[in-house]
């Protein structure tokens, strides 16, 4: 059973997340786990579990999300990439792919991830190309953002950081980094003040966790929260209270899994 | 008569251009002068025409299209920015607004137009936040490309490259810059060397040149065609027989109109 690897990127716009979900038919929501299935059952001539390194939510982007398969044995050489590319609609590519050994699991291997937000902080209007890919926020204070994300580095518990609807042992997580940078506007070079972006890298992002967190550190940069808030929501063990909202889907981005 | 400048950036995907088509109700093609005519009419309680810099065609995106129009004299004060873009749907936003002259004109008073068209040169995929915005080439041969670029600098009679269609006295534009350059995928900030602009500034462009003057580029880039067929090219009369394709609409960006 040879060991595929795909590095997958896609727009989340269209699809309701990665994992395959239940319905009749044209009922059933499109996601991106099915439709790469289906591709991929094309070619290998028979269903083919895709196995992903984590779940994006409906609405989120990828750029390098990472699943295996384990192929029948007994099927031709071919240039996978370009095969699949070829049958997968336009919102979703192929960026990668590559054997793997058997010991390689999208998920269980993977020690960390790295997701990306991003802001728009121009009050007046969004560049129409940014906007299935941004929060438009307005104006932010930046230095009171930086002091709060400083506080939620380290391992915690983020509990009141995990919407409901998840099934998972521990809510313990560790963030590595937090970093926020001004970026171009799509098809230039020059950094443009009022496109921003968060990187979160962490051991692990437990449901809506990255865009739970955006939303607190943009609640602190209109001024309506402090960071010496901040460890009190950490503290808490229950999303529901909290006075802040959750980031839009749109903004956010799985840009990396990190494996040893 | 106060006369309103406004910048506009659209993506071009969903609109059949600029320039208002004929044809009935929804049989009418959807541009960016009708809805932005429709827009400014519910804020002026009357229509206004709205006069373009240039006409993109179908499926072309700005970044910075000017246009002017004469409001009516006895408006309130408002900020028409703003306004307009709790109007005007998702494609399309206004990303200036200001009062200007009399004697301004949108087009008269251009001295020049630059346009940013995008290749993608990785010929295994396109990153999916790409497809509308490039054309996916594979790769590229620069060399030959950037001394084919020299031969169409300057003024020349480019009847050759305009399509059919055009209304216009005189084929003579002067190309004032072709630049290159290497891009930053969407959400980066570093250079992505398979992401490809061509800048093109110049006096004006005729019907679909810019989309022309790209199709014999990239035809070089592949070998099909040298640089020293380029003096050939120009001395044609006429754009039907030569061998070079007219590059998609969607790499192509009205990104700037100069004036003095």
């Amino acid at each position: 059973m040879p060991r595929l690897k795909l590095t997958l990127a896609y727009l989340g716009t269209n699809f309701a997340g990665w994992q395959i979900q239940a319905g009749r038919g044209a009922d059933r929501p499109r996601t991106v786990q099915e439709v790469l299935e289906q591709a991929v059952e094309r070619l290998a001539g028979q269903f083919v579990r895709a196995h992903g390194a984590g779940r994006t939510d409906s609405g989120v982007h990828a750029e390098a999300q990472i699943a295996h398969l384990d192929l029948p044995g007994n099927l031709p050489d071919i240039n996978w990439q370009r095969a699949l590319n070829s049958l997968l609609p336009p919102d979703l590519s192929v960026i990668d792919a590559r054997m793997a050994d058997d010991s390689f699991h999208s998920r269980f291997s993977a020690i960390g991830k790295e997701y990306r937000y991003r802001l728009w902080l121009d009050k007046n209007f969004i560049p129409p190309a940014l906007r299935d890919f941004v929060w438009h926020c307005g104006p932010l204070d930046q230095n009171p953002m930086l002091e709060a994300a400083k506080l939620l580095l380290g391992e915690h518990d983020f509990a009141a950081f995990q919407n409901r609807g998840a099934e998972t042992e521990s809510t313990v997580r560790e963030i590595f980094r937090i970093d926020q940078c001004a970026l171009p506007l799509p098809g230039h070079r020059d950094l443009c003040p009022q496109h921003q972006a968060w990187v979160f890298q962490g051991s692990g992002f437990l449901k809506q966790m990255v865009r739970n967190l955006v939303g607190l550190l943009v609640t602190v940069g209109q001024g309506r929260l402090k960071p010496a808030d901040v460890p009190g929501f950490l503290r808490e063990r229950n999303r529901g209270p909290l006075p802040f909202p959750t980031a839009p889907a749109r903004g956010l981005c799985l840009q990396r899994v990190l494996y040893p």
